[in-house]
């Protein structure tokens, strides 16, 4: 039987670590700070991509690789961007391994030593070898724009790990557009955003907030950065997608310049975005419960178990026929751009060694949105009963469905999961959205989590005093914010409006 | 106007760069050995990854993901393994750049470097690493068979390049399996090497010759591997995947035991199997031509384009519209496996500023199986003029197609090119494979090119005394060979049947 999953009430760390570990999400590898995406974790990363990388070709944008490998004298090239990246670089020094003299093992081999021109990092990011390509890419207006993402593994040499919220290597997309002008670029890093606000949105039924960090929190060599801010359940903010306007910082770097229609000479405007396996930690801390993983079905893996329950041979042979044949009924209901045109995944759950209990608490574990059970006496009265995995104990529990009406039924209720997780994740978000005025009342508040609204007065020295003090971080301002005249909560000084501060993760 | 492409006859070399080059599928990177994959070669490969993906969840195996970094110390545990990598290896020895004393730029922190212990190297394959997580994954014989596939980057520091055939990064995928016993790994070792060569015929439209490497050329660590070794237009051979039975090497060096049914521990048997990026290559030297590239349908980005030919505005209006008309039509056929279910991808080439002479050439640089082209006249009659790649100047063309009739013709066409393209590369094959019983005759055809079938005495001595004086490898004990005893050319000494010589890429 399956280990007991820590209540979310009484440790929510332990409760997170419980479900991936249980779920079979992922797990620490002996290599320090590296996870091991494990198959079932993969499959919904799988899912994600596919949903995502449609939403980036329907906006026009094609995919390419380019190498793991960046040279140290490349990063060194746009002064930002290095001062963020170098302290959590991985550095190659050398391309061979000899015999150690003493013949116990092995040891770089000093004739491979890379000189300091040669020398490389481990991407943390790909803006300079990708500016430095798009070089040759770049000659005339006709070339622009140039529409690329790539899906990727990067290493961030981390201190603290976290499975999928934190870790040295973690797979993502980064895309790097180039145009002829600035208002192109900044049109385009909106739109990037907005896609993710719709996938956050759509497909991991997580709420966000949308809108620019602060100077102090934009990306090292980004002109100004925006983000979608989403709320976990214990009311601490994750930084889930950000899209960044890098102005010409890159294009000046490594000389990328165009002809305009005009004949001139100008540099390119670049843009660049990122989400990451991350999203999978934000997916599961979005939803799921103390029993287990919860999944939206567009991004479920499986959206529908059918266990077959059976004593005899001639009931086991009875009621996995008819699992078999619902299952088809639902793998060829017609296609549906909801799950990216592919049809329903469908698990008929027919293990002899174990009992239908085990089956029940295994796939509830693992989030499979839709069970179906199917015992003799529902086959009996050509029925079945339907267990919502958002609903869990008898309240999900629909008995007596019939089986010629339970395709259309379980996919009618698919959909209906997936609105009422985002309604769930909204409503939360909104009940923990509070408006603050005094820099008391935050103080005492923040303790609680939440996303706090309040006026800043703008200036790096006051955000970091607040994040010194309170451990609250500036997460976004906000798009959506009125305009309100205020005074700053620790200042005095004045505000347009109110930024939202958060704890994050 | 695009440049010339070297003609095959001239300089078989220089035409597959320019094509490489022209039809825009990669370029050489500014990290040593490193190519940079782009669009028009990614989206080929992106191709190749679902219909392989597909195949690989046909059988029954899951996806998941492991670290990019292998400690250095796991390497050392298999020896064989570690003997034929470590030459080749990207080690990382610090994690963290700081300024160098000058101030001039930036230099690997001493206080970051790694121990001995710690040290890490860029995954060249992934059995170590994974073993190691196999160990806590597998105790009992429930546990099996462990059936995993990763899609990853891996390094080869190699000296000599040459763009998708052989760089320092590549991109692949690994399965790695684990059985309870000895006869299901066998089992899967030569099953996924049939979907190797499925996919090679099937979707690559690539015939291939399938057996065991001999001992000389098996993977390090392996018990033997099995491989597809396929001819290029210029006679020589390409290996184009391996399948591996690694026996209990890899379970021994990580101590990876179970509990079989009678309650005794049994060290588990492995196999591990990889295609790569090499593939694209192997694909473009199949079929393509003195044009440009050729795509076998299954695997082009674009399945058809449509030229709308027009001088006047009201010409452009009316071609366009009816370029897109058919464009959605050929978009809504009925799904069909054969491309993975999806709809045809059809491009409308209305560019204003490029002449239809200009646009022939470009899709037919770029490899686009079918092009449709649409004037005015045509349109006059309600037809339209379709070209087939594979058969270039005017014998390709089809005049007066009625377009009502264009999509189903343009569907079948499309599997009636896979099919003679696949026909026309075994027709080559057969034609340049050739018996040969003296060593004399063996050196004088080997500089012809082609698969030599001969007999050889199975000593390493042989095999290398061969590859010296001729430069031609065993490329495989072909499975399909008949039991025919003879005399190896070389040493008179006793064979059971011949083996299948080639100089190789």
């Amino acid at each position: 039987m399956a280990e007991k999953i820590t209540k979310r009430a009484d440790d929510y760390s332990q409760w997170y670590l419980d479900i991936v570990n249980q779920a079979g999400l992922a797990e620490n590898s002996d290599v320090r700070g590296c996870m091991v995406i494990k198959p079932h974790g993969y499959a919904i990363w799988e899912k994600m991509q596919r949903g995502l990388d449609r939403m980036f070709k329907d906006t026009g944008h094609v995919n390419a690789y380019f190498p793991l490998f960046i040279p140290k004298r490349f990063l060194e090239k746009e002064a930002e961007h290095v001062e963020g990246f170098a302290k959590e670089c991985a550095v190659v020094t050398h391309h061979r391994l000899v015999a150690k003299p003493d013949g116990k093992g092995l040891m770089p081999d000093p004739n491979s030593k890379l000189s300091d021109e040669e020398m490389l990092i481990i991407r943390p990011t790909s803006e300079t070898i990708i500016w430095n390509t798009y070089k040759n890419w770049i000659q005339s207006y006709r070339d622009l724009p140039l529409l690329i993402n790539q899906w990727a593994n990067v290493v961030r040499w981390e201190m603290r790990t976290r499975l999928f919220l934190r870790t040295t290597e973690f797979l993502w997309q980064e895309g790097h557009t180039a145009h002829a002008t600035q208002a192109e670029a900044e049109e385009e890093t909106h739109r990037m955003l907005e896609v993710y606000r719709t996938f956050a949105e759509e497909y991991m039924a997580m709420p966000v907030l949308t809108g620019p960090k602060t100077e102090g929190q934009k990306f090292p060599g980004a002109i100004y950065t925006l983000c979608i801010e989403a709320m976990m359940q214990d009311r601490r903010a994750l930084q889930a997608g950000t899209s960044h306007f890098l102005g010409q910082n890159f294009a000046k770097a490594f000389e990328v310049q165009f002809q305009n229609a005009a004949g001139k000479l100008e540099y390119a405007w670049a843009t660049s975005w990122g989400v990451s396996t991350r999203l999978v930690g934000g997916l599961i801390m979005s939803h799921s419960d103390d029993q287990g993983l919860v999944v939206p079905p567009r991004l479920a893996p499986i959206h529908v178990v059918i266990v077959p329950i059976f004593r005899k041979p001639e009931e086991k042979t009875a009621t996995c026929e008819a699992a078999r044949k619902l299952a088809e009924a639902l793998r060829t209901l017609p296609p549906d751009p909801w799950y990216n045109y592919e049809p329903l995944t469908v698990k008929v759950d027919d293990r002899d060694n174990y009992q239908p209990g085990f089956k029940f608490n295994e796939w509830e574990v693992k989030g499979a949105p839709i069970r179906v059970e199917l015992g003799p006496k529902d086959l009996e009265k050509n029925a079945c009963v339907i267990a919502r995995r958002d609903r869990p104990g008898k309240e999900g529990k629909q008995m007596g469905i019939p089986l010629a009406a339970a395709p259309e039924l379980i996919a009618a209720q698919l959909k209906e999961m997936q609105q009422e997780l985002f309604d769930r994740a909204k409503k939360r978000h909104d009940e923990n959205s509070f408006e603050i005025n005094s820099y008391d009342d935050f103080k005492t508040k923040i303790e609680e989590g939440g996303f706090l609204w309040a006026h800043w007065d703008g200036t790096s020295e006051t955000e970091e005093r607040i994040a010194t003090e309170t451990k609250a971080t500036i997460r976004c301002i906000p798009s959506n914010r009125k305009k309100e005249a205020g005074a700053c909560m620790v200042t005095g000084k004045p505000s347009e409006g109110r930024v939202v501060f958060a704890k994050a993760y």
